[in-house]
Formats: structure tokens, sequence, C-alpha cells
């Protein structure tokens, strides 16, 4: 099967944790880290509070302009967690009970346990396909393309195996970063002309300050590894012109 | 002068390394802290890559639902830098040179050293307003509610103090935290409770794992100490009556 070139995907974050400042969004980095490695270009991120509308609005939108939409937060069990809810008002489906979501808590926990607090985590829009959870029990879930994923960063992660199988990437995106011991105005001119000569290779340019170095990573993204070689020979030559130090490439 | 009670922003984070998983953001939780300690809700975060039309659309969505805009990303010397160019279509204004701009940047630079790259960091929309920035010289930019600054995370904390006299909050929201050792779905059917009769407070449950302890945070929020002194009230009855450990409060 051939494979698009291009597959893309939003991130939708549900929280008013992430928008008080109280907590520091990870999700994001580690969904867009996974995605870009099987050939999904993150085409937009959005972070939006626990409010119905909000979310069904912004859901219509992200499912419309990209092949896939992940979801993150607001599965639980408590009051604040609406997005099976906001899910199933989008793709205008019925709120119900997942049978074999039902199955997997009733063994998951003791015998008296999966009360009334846990049995919310089984509501899902009917019909939902379920994305397993190693680590705590409560299964995701997907409608077309939409996958909804909890909020947790390690439970998120330990569901990205089941999910491997069901997303369907293009072309990877190659990358390679060459760090200058430099600043940005000295490259910038240079590194315009590349980008003008390869307008198919994403060239980003970002300064950097780590222990104690002061210098600006050249980042090179494309399908093409011989695109991308051809870029680093142009910008070793003027690196190599202006003498500037190389700390890694 | 009485405050609008309500006072809110979006955040727009301009960039591709975001997007990649490459960079982690820190920017949202920085300017999120800060906004929310001065009356600022942010209603809504988005990560868009670094595309002309994309930011332009952006901008004009959100400038227009939100009394402030802040972007982060965009404004250094280098070709993917466009969001000074950016927030000039979106507002229908000339891109040209800020003199006072230039003026900072001319005696920032050793004579000389003040080149092409760097000017770039001058071009502005027409009639911008100034931020300062006490780092690294090149000024941030405000048109109307728009405010531009840096994506390098220490440029930009060190900026906000020249926003404080800029941005009017509300009244500031005010926060308590009450963590205990517990699952949410234990209390969930409590908690529900609590914001039924407390619609003014936002009541959010974040469960937790951190050096080894597992829980949950409960977070009140209101613009009113009494409402949140009231749901904490609330919260430590039912904590009691259920003989939950509290962690901290």
């Amino acid at each position: 099967m051939k494979k698009n070139t291009k597959v893309n995907a939003a991130i939708l974050i549900i929280g008013n944790e992430i928008l008080s400042g109280r907590t520091q969004d990870t999700n994001t980095s580690t969904l867009a880290t996974w995605l870009n490695s099987i050939g999904v270009i993150v085409s937009e991120v959005r972070v939006i509070p626990d409010i119905e509308k909000t979310i069904i609005d912004a859901l219509n939108i992200l499912r419309k302009d990209n092949n896939y939409v992940f979801t993150t937060g607001g599965i639980g069990p408590t009051h604040d967690d609406i997005t099976a809810q906001s899910v199933s008002k989008a793709f205008g489906l019925k709120y119900e009970i997942h049978k074999e979501a039902f199955k997997i808590l009733e063994a998951y926990y003791k015998p008296g346990e999966f009360n009334d607090g846990r049995q919310k985590m089984v509501k899902m829009p009917e019909n939902a396909e379920l994305i397993l959870n190693p680590t705590s029990g409560a299964p995701g879930f997907s409608v077309e393309n939409v996958y909804c994923l909890p909020g947790v960063p390690s439970i998120l992660k330990s569901m990205l195996g089941s999910l491997k199988n069901k997303i369907v990437g293009g072309e990877p995106v190659l990358s390679h970063t060459i760090s200058l011991k430099t600043v940005e105005s000295e490259i910038a001119n240079s590194l315009t002309k590349v980008q003008d000569q390869n307008s198919d290779v994403e060239i980003g340019s970002y300064p950097f300050f780590h222990a104690g170095k002061l210098g600006v990573s050249i980042v090179l993204r494309s399908e093409n590894q011989s695109r991308i070689d051809n870029c680093i020979s142009q910008v070793l030559e003027f690196v190599r012109e202006k003498n500037i130090e190389i700390v890694d490439r």
C-alpha cells in the first residue's frame, strides 16, 4: 500500500489546570514526538477549558481539518471529566455504558469496588472503539478519527502501544540538527539562502543557552534524506567560510 | 476604578519546534501563571506552525474573542521568524523599521555589529508599541490587544516586568488546593454534590503520583474567598466522614 505523503493530526488538551498554569503540560511533547516518528505531522495544538460547548466546537473544527485528532484529559470519574459526553454530542451519538469497557473494569476491581463513580468511566459514545489501558484499567476510546486519551502523562504514555496498529502515518519526517557556537543574526542571511534554494526542506533556527553555552541549533526536516543531506552540505559550507565552531552535528 | 470581573486572554505559541515534539513548551505555564496572578483568565492556548496564513487566521479569531492575545516565538532574525510580518498583515498595517527599536539595538550592539540580520528584528507593524527586553536587547511589541513576545523562555520571563502596567486584569482568581490520600472514584459523588451546591466555584480534581504517593488534589478557584472557604468546609466534611487522610491543605 502506498502511503499518503502527508498525514496530519491535531492535539486537543482539555483541562483547566493547564490554562491556570498550575500544571505543566507534557502530553503535547509526548504525543508530538510519537506522531512524528510514525509519519504523522502535528498541525495544531489547542488547550481548552472543561466547558462542553468549547470542547464540542473545537472537536468539530479539528476533526474536519485533520486526519486524526487526539484529545487528552477529562475521561476520569469526577464531575469535571466531561470529554466522553462532549464527544458523544459532537458526533450526535448516545452517551451510554460501553459493555466491553464495563467488563474490563468489573474484572479489574475487587468485588464491590466497581462503584458509581468508577462506572462513569465506562460511559462513552455508542459503539466507541476502546483504547486499552495497561496501567490503571480504565480504557480510552475512539470515534471515527478522534482518539480520547487520559490526562495523566504516565497513563497516556502506556496507552500509545495499543494505538500503533490504528494510526496510519505517511512518510516519516526525517530530521537532522546541526548545533553551532554562534548567534542567529550571524547566520540569518546565509540560512535564508539555503532555505530559498531548498523550499521542500523545513529549516528551523533555534537559539540555545545551556550548560553555560550559547549557540544556535539548525534543524532540517523533510521526508527525503537526500534533500536533507543537500542542505547539510550547504550549511556546512557557510559555517566553514564564516569560521564558526560546530558544537554538534 | 471598578475592575471588570472577567478579563480573558489567549496564548498563541508560534513554532514548528513545539509541534515536532523537539522542544517542550514552558511559556504557556509561565504566561498562564502570571496572567492568573493579575486577574486575567486564560481561555485558550493554540500552538501553530510558522506559516503566515495560519498565524494571521488564528490571530484574527483570537484577538476578537479575547481581551488580550499573547504570542510567543518568531520574532528573531532568521527566515523562520515571521511573526512581525504576519501581525502586520493581520491588522492591515505596514511592516517597517521601527525607529525607537532601531535606536535601542544600534546602541546595544558594538559599532558595525548591527548588521542586516539583526536589523530584521526592528521591522514591526507601523506604530507598534515596544515591549522592552532587559536580557538581549531586541524588544517585543504590541498592536492593539496583541502582545508579541520571544520564544526563548528566559528572555520571555525577563520581559513580563515591563508588561505589568499595560495589562489590566479583573479580580484575581483565588485558588485553594486540598490534597488527599485517596483515588478520584472514592470521592467523585461527594465532590459532584459540592460542585452542584457551589456553581460559582470552579472545582477541579487531579490525580497525582509523586514521591511514591498516590492521591488526588482538589483545586477550588473563585474570585471570592468566602465562597472558596464554604467549599473547603464541605470538602473537609465528606473527607472526615469517609475517613480519608489529608496530605496537604
